[in-house]
């Protein structure tokens, strides 16, 4: 079963720089990290042990230094958050359960306070937050109100006879709700409520509250329920939060887009309460990167640790005697290639969604372009990657049969702690709703403004100047044409220009068609424009869908291109093989698509298999070194069945049967005794003859 | 957002009665089974906790009288084999643990004595296992060969010195891996092992060892290993079994297929060793149509579970004041509504199972062909069904957000003890190999006896008289030329007979197609072959899903077909869009395929997409009735978020709500007031102009 081999010779180190990234030291720190052995969670501590242990490994994440990068170069800090969050994501290695408290506690507690506080706020909690010795929640879900934030049920009135807040849940569906920290570690929280001064609701605003005392007694009005056990992440202590007229100093308001005097008069820098909300709620977008990223390293591992055990593993014999390797089969490859193809492309993509968030947070380019720039491609990268790192693993897992379902061999374990990154910082589902909705705004001025209603209101707000549609999109897209000439020869469907200009050209056709739909919108009752819109949820969806595979494709282009390739042939080569499996594996999923919209005859279209299926067989003989590429060692795996154990067990299992097969008695198979009768039946027959 | 309302008025009891079938009595028994709280695993139980609760519920299956079903009618049986499927499978309403638990003990421990012992081996064993007095490991898979039954390791050498045989693990990979009950609780176990009886290796056999004494100590040379933590199941004590020199009296080889007399000769009733191994194999056919059916009973409660969810949460504000129910969006329809229809598809499809296993089983029709199509069918149902409930319930998990996320309601739980179907009991990719492999055997002769080698040589052997292929498939496909006629409708896209022709061309070219590309091996040397073989693999693969996919559909439709439209107009009305929106969906997903090979024009394939959301919203109209038929009650669904507390909580919120504006003193939204200056502003200006 072995065909030529396609093996190119790779310098691995030179791959793995160019992967990891213009912040390669983080993210070797950030993996640093999975060598202390206290933060990884054996299955047979209890709940309660998990979540002990995880909070004690928050110190190796301060010790690391990376918890103050981000803080601005005065205060001690780098400015440096592209590099903070790579070091975060490569967490996940160490266990998703750090990854994510670690999140919580310095992320969105701390990143709160540095981004909505003021300067005495931030030297009050902001320090003791970052090192660890402050331990928060942030508060903002609600069991009612989940991704649409804005309709949130606390509230904080002020109250000018103390000058305090009140804040108060008044219902039971405005509970806070699967909170990290809040079953047993927070001392403080973050809290999103609807600010009331003076008869005026304000909107949602942010304040802080202490909700445990020194003794880690609620603080009286709070009270606490455990969320207790989940799909996964275990070492995260979520839980609900409910405050009964809890009273907090006016001072304790994060007030940089919305503060109350002394006079208990309210003002804002933002005088549109939408975008005032809109603002407060941008930071978020660091969440969404950093599981962006968080998702590629769990899938990295995944694809690390099935493919090595695909090159030990045989089983069923081949032609001869010796069994095959797993991933010798064509469906095997076919399974576990494109895979690490996408895995490629999502750490290019995620380095460049990195650059866009160090621009927009150090300041260097904060203009609201691209602000909303990266707070679309963060939805659409979060969405996307999450749910591939969920199918990836899952498969990997399936590569590994019954090893696979083994706690010992960590792919379950990713599946279940990566789960809840489908549903969190934002729903997919939204997520990539808000990603076409800003598609459509771009295609058309006049989509912008209609009021569709629903969740899709939420979005239009939020319409911004500049194009996505038309900057990225409509050049690439009119190159078609001349492409399309009809000798297409199995190499030439390898073109990149082709591949791209069939998925620009997807995108460019989806959303004009949805944009085309909706057009009565314009002219009809918002009841209507909302029904027409929800007929083309689905579809706009698909649109948002598309466009971010063409971003990840054109990451991965570029990081190819950037390689010099006379200096590094075959890694330029390799390069390629991967961005052409990646993009025609796109090509394929939606090839129905290509057809029917006339972007790919049919005989073109039949090429696109077999091509997958050499691409595969190419990779495949480079498959160790380009998960070796991803620079984990035992630490970060940690899975028996990728370390050599399989291999020495079939060398001991091949030792005893030579041994067997050369002794004089060894037993003769039944199989073979049948044979050898039958051929001297027949001999005895031609005897008897002659 | 509300359109024209399809509601049908369903009778649920009737439709009930559809899905659950001819043994909807054994059902209902499976699922009284979940009224036991002892059997349900909470989360805060250890690991020995679950395993112990688990072993102690297996009494509640033995006391539904469900493990004797399958006894021949003398031995106090009913030799009722698909009512004993049917009442098991239910189980996973209780916990996927149990059902599997009792698997092993009933079904593939008790099974192995009823099936290979002989009578005297079943009078000593056989009712104290299935009375669960016996509790017993089936140890089949090593750690170093699973699906490859034949190539086991380990071995059972007879002495006739002392009439025994002596049961050896000689090498590390040959220790009997992933066996159910092994690591706590297991007294004997059913052993697979090469039988070597004077020089002679007999192939693989089975034998009856006690493997642990009644204090429960490893019985002299037998070591035992616990397997630990796993994806899921956790109230499974699965565990590794190695033999060292272990000695089991002669008469304990289960020897209905292969005995040694008192002499120390062998013989067996099967002469050609390929057919006694394949034989002895097929009874773990059984294992197969119970997880199919296991699959489908947990693809319904999280449909179950997610669509009563998505009836009550409401999110985002409509174009009115209350907020959208999830279950209107276009979106939230198009991901539960078509796996809505195909778990319809996999009841039905199932219970045609169940049927051949009846006949085969009870040996109404035990024919070889009989025999055949049932292991081809089942190995096919099950690959197909238990990825598709894996799917489903992760989309039902994420259709829930965060709720979906915690173990109280149950999501992802089933996933987690799901996952292992996709391996177990014959790996997926494997048993679709099978089952494109005898396809291609009925397609062509001349492909039937040529050795590929590999995987492919396993099931070669395997070739029997009948055909699939002719039978079922080439007479539909004929048709298919007739249906393309260039006014096809809106209505037409929906007609049953286009939906068939289309799934089973697919089918019948793309058999031909991989036949064609194989027919150079017939004149080639086994490596060639086999390489040619592994070309075509994920080809091969891909038939055998389009072929399942055409069984399933063919099962619905003919269920659909049986309800009487005269006096049950609404049901048969429903069950047409319930086969409509499955077929046309597995259309949509293989649309590519369609246009490309000219069975589908553009045109026409366009009218696809529209035709799934027509149906989809006219389906998601009677989504409560269509869960609710599937028979399933709060002790079974047991998840918090499917028995209306979501609505209550609404309803306080929307009361506290109504009061609040009530007030005089209500606050007044930013936004209010901002409009409202505006408005003030304008006014004073046309004022000052008059």
């Amino acid at each position: 079963m072995t065909a030529a081999n396609h093996r190119l010779d790779l310098d691995t180190g030179f791959l793995g720089a160019l992967l990891d990234g213009p912040h390669a030291d983080k993210r070797h720190r950030g993996r640093e990290v999975a060598e202390h052995a206290d933060a990884h969670l054996p299955d047979d501590l209890t709940l309660d042990q998990k979540r002990e242990a995880t909070k004690d490994a928050l110190h190796h994440v301060v010790d690391s230094g990376m918890t103050q990068l981000p803080l601005p170069v005065d205060a001690g800090g780098k400015n440096d958050h592209a590099g903070y969050v790579s070091g975060f994501e490569e967490l996940v290695a160490s266990s998703p359960s750090l990854q994510i408290k670690a999140g919580v506690q310095f992320g969105l507690f701390g990143g709160a306070i540095q981004h909505l506080g003021n300067a005495e706020q931030q030297a009050k909690w902001l320090l003791p937050a970052l090192k660890g010795e402050l331990l928060g929640s942030f508060a903002m879900t609600e069991i009612g109100h989940g991704s649409d934030v804005a309709s949130l049920g606390t509230t904080a009135l002020y109250d000018p006879a103390d000058d305090s807040f009140v804040l108060h849940t008044p219902f039971r569906a405005a509970t806070k709700e699967y909170i990290g920290n809040a079953a047993c570690h927070a001392q403080a929280a973050v809290v999103f409520a609807k600010l009331i001064v003076d008869g005026v609701d304000h909107g949602v605003h942010v304040l802080f509250v202490p909700v445990r005392d020194e003794d880690g007694a609620p603080m009286p009005g709070v009270s606490f329920e455990d969320d207790g056990y989940k799909g996964g992440l275990p070492g995260v202590d979520n839980g609900r939060i409910a405050f009964d007229h809890v009273r907090v100093p006016r001072t304790n308001l994060l007030d940089r887009y919305g503060a109350v005097d002394a006079d208990g008069v309210y003002s804002s820098p933002i005088e549109s309460p939408g975008r005032r909300f809109f603002t407060m709620l941008s930071t978020l977008v660091q969440g969404r990167v950093s599981l962006d990223g968080a998702a590629t390293v769990a899938e990295k591992l995944a694809l690390d640790i099935a493919i090595r055990y695909g090159l030990e593993r045989r089983q069923f014999s081949g032609a001869g005697d010796a069994e095959t390797v797993l991933l010798d089969y064509g469906r095997h490859q076919r399974r576990l290639m494109p895979r690490l193809a996408r895995a490629y492309a999502d750490a290019f993509a995620h380095e460049k969604l990195l650059e866009s968030f160090q621009a927009v947070f150090s300041g260097a380019d904060d203009s609201e372009a691209a602000q909303q720039r990266l707070e679309t491609e963060a939805a659409g990268f979060k969405a996307m990657t999450t749910w591939n790192a969920l199918d990836t693993i899952q498969v990997c897992r399936e590569a590994c049969g019954g090893a696979g379902f083994m706690a010992e061999n960590r792919l379950v374990g990713l599946h279940a702690d990566l789960d809840v990154f489908a549903t969190f910082e934002g729903d997919n589902t939204v997520l990539l709703q808000l990603v076409g909705k800003r598609l459509l705004g771009d295609y058309s001025e006049e989509l912008r403004h209609i009021d569709f209603g629903g969740a899709a209101r939420l979005i239009g707000s939020q319409a911004a100047e500049y194009s996505l549609y038309r900057s990225g999109l409509a050049n690439v897209g009119r190159t078609i044409g001349d492409l399309f000439t009809p000798a297409l020869n199995a190499s030439r469907i390898r073109s990149g220009k082709m591949q791209e200009a069939l998925l620009a050209s997807r995108v460019e056709s989806m959303v004009a068609q949805v944009a085309q739909d909706l057009r009565p919108a314009a002219k009809a009752d918002p009841a209507t424009a909302a029904a027409l819109f929800n007929d083309n949820q689905h579809a706009l969806i698909e649109a948002a869908q598309a466009y971010v595979e063409l971003l990840k494709w054109q990451a991965l282009n570029e990081a190819m291109h950037a390689v010099d390739a006379k200096a590094h042939p075959s890694e330029a080569k390799v390069l390629r093989r991967i961005r052409d499996l990646f993009g025609l594996s796109l090509i394929e999923e939606h090839i129905g698509w290509h057809i029917m919209f006339g972007r790919l005859s049919m005989a073109r279209a039949r090429q696109i298999g077999p091509a997958i299926d050499r691409l595969c067989r190419k990779l495949r003989d480079n498959a160790a070194e380009l998960v070796g590429a991803f620079g984990y060692g035992p630490a970060q795996r940690r899975s028996a069945i990728a370390e050599g154990a399989e291999a020495e067990r079939q060398e001991e299992a091949a030792e005893y049967l030579r041994r067997e097969r050369a002794k004089a008695d060894a037993p003769v198979d039944e199989k073979v005794l049948h044979r050898r009768r039958k051929a001297e039946a027949k001999a005895a027959k031609g005897a008897q003859k002659s």
